[in-house]
């Protein structure tokens, strides 16, 4: 079919929808336009196989739609709308046509969701695995982006959703492809795919849905928005919240206290924990891939803000010379490490 | 050094520029802002090792160069200025901290000639090759915005510079490989660099400069804008002068006709189509990688376009019914394709 016959088949019947799109797919450049009081936001990720993610347990469909979250959850991280991407593929011959309507099936749901146009394409050739390069384009007004430097003494921490389940869905999909190789080796025939050994991952549908079909919290923006809420810093929660906290404090040159107990945690991951004989606090706060939004707000909003779903207030701002430590349930105090947090070694 | 060291390494005495640009590397987003009669246009290209550069004989700094030039080009196709960047890279363990060095020297060098902002940057890890994924950005004004799609019956078919020179660059240094490849296989010993088997280029500097450092066309850009020259159609010639006169064709509904004897070549290109006992206008045609400029202008500014140095009529626009066709040096006339033009099987 060609590059541009590819291009064109998978991309035909896209209809810009957003004012700001102009132009889309079929020139050498993508045109936008924005009125000037318009915040301009810009985003890119590339995620490369066998690093970013295993097409052994990863459908192509829902490595579309996460491929597009990952990219839109960054703009939300700046109280910002997305509203244009550009997508390049680089496949290597085992994928056929059939694949890519797959993938670009699971892009064109997320960004149907999101209000979000494809104004670019880009399909080309891999020697070995695939390789996939997103970048999105969206708006804020001048006056209410949030960076991650605004944090301010006294202001709350707060999350939305859940955290550590997306890495226990994780651990799951990993266990279960150790068992299906074993079996592979065992019976020496490689032809049955793992999607017909089909393990029972009853119960753990939670789990296994934030790791493989993540959302962006485009909800909690709006309902900020709604209560007249302009975080004083944000960013998204894509390396574990550890990691997270920590830039926010070093940017905003301050330190914090987070309570391990107002960590919020669903019961399918406890319970996962727990049967993976892991530490549950450790997996919340360095589990990554959450792409929930870690924010904090002054305290004159924490009224306005408790009204809110689905975000719970975890701790607070301090000055910098105190550090970033976590309170643990005993009431001790533990420093905060970017890369796994383990309170039996402290 | 992990992700964040090496990310900060490489950007951390970045300045921004331009006015348009508002926050750089180090948050969720760059961010930026254009005032209201500039049309943004955005390109993306997604370079794969082994596939679209060879590290055998491309060094790492003139791959940056090179990457950053691809989509530059892009954006001057379109009539625009090129003013920001987004870089991502994945690397293999293979690489070190002085290779994406030099990779950034090139990048950054290309970034500086051409006004641009680099704004943001991504590192992450490849399990093979090198895979580099830039986005552009830039503006234009919103009534010089020039597509493929408006090239009128009539109008003069233009290029910039010459043709087939880097397609005959990239000749040279296959066949150096191959030659070295061969030795290597003979001496048993594969320790010698390829650099240090030190091939003799004389003569054809001109052919590897085109193929390992091509310039996008700025300055042909800001010469048509001094002359009042808006194109009504443009991109530029990375696929080959063939391949892009039919997009133009196709996307304009219309037909043209292009003058052999009046393609440019440079004498070097010429030279080394002959060693090759290669067809010269088949290189010109189709070779690719020329990243010079392919535009349409009205008839009535042909003298105004005539006097910009570096381009050259080769044809003109005819209803779409005549077709696209080459006239040759004896007055035939050979239907154009996209792959490969052979005047022999006719």
């Amino acid at each position: 079919m060609g590059e541009f016959g590819l291009i064109k088949h998978l991309t035909q019947d896209i209809e810009l929808k957003n004012e700001s799109s102009k132009y889309g797919i079929g020139d050498d450049c993508a045109v936008m336009q924005y009125p000037s009081e318009k915040q301009i936001l810009m985003t890119t990720d590339l995620l490369m196989e066998g690093v970013h993610f295993d097409l052994t347990y990863c459908p192509l469909k829902h490595l579309g739609y996460k491929s597009a979250m990952v990219n839109l959850s960054d703009i939300y991280a700046m109280n910002g709308m997305p509203k244009q991407m550009v997508v390049s593929i680089a496949l290597s011959k085992r994928f056929c046509i059939e694949d890519m309507e797959q993938f670009y099936a699971g892009l064109r749901l997320a960004c149907e969701e999101h209000g979000v146009d494809i104004v670019g394409g880009d399909t080309t050739s891999s020697l070995t695995g695939l390789a996939i390069s997103i970048t999105v384009i969206g708006e804020a007004d001048k006056d209410k982006v949030v960076y991650r430097n605004g944090a301010k003494e006294t202001d709350l921490i707060c999350v939305s959703g859940d955290l550590g389940a997306a890495y226990m869905g994780l651990q799951l999909l990993e266990r279960e492809k150790a068992i299906f190789n074993a079996q592979m080796a065992e019976s020496k025939n490689p032809e049955i795919p793992m999607e017909q050994a089909q393990p029972d991952f009853s119960g753990k549908e939670y789990l296994l849905e934030r790791q493989l079909k993540p959302e962006a919290r485009r909800d909690i923006i709006l309902k900020l928005a709604e209560k007249n809420i302009i975080p004083t810093s944000m960013m998204d929660i894509s390396d574990g919240l550890s990691s997270e906290l920590l830039h926010i404090c070093s940017q905003s040159q301050k330190g914090c206290r987070v309570y391990e107990e107002r960590i919020p945690i669903d019961y399918q991951t406890a319970v996962t924990a727990e049967e993976f004989n892991m530490n549950l606090t450790t997996c919340a706060l360095n589990g990554g891939e959450d792409y929930e939004l870690l924010f904090t707000v002054p305290i004159a909003d924490h009224d306005k803000v408790q009204e809110i779903e689905g975000v719970k207030v975890i701790g607070y701002v301090t000055q910098k010379e105190l550090g970033c430590a976590l309170i643990s349930r005993d009431g001790n105090e533990f420093e905060l490490k970017a890369q796994g947090w383990n309170p039996l070694k402290d």
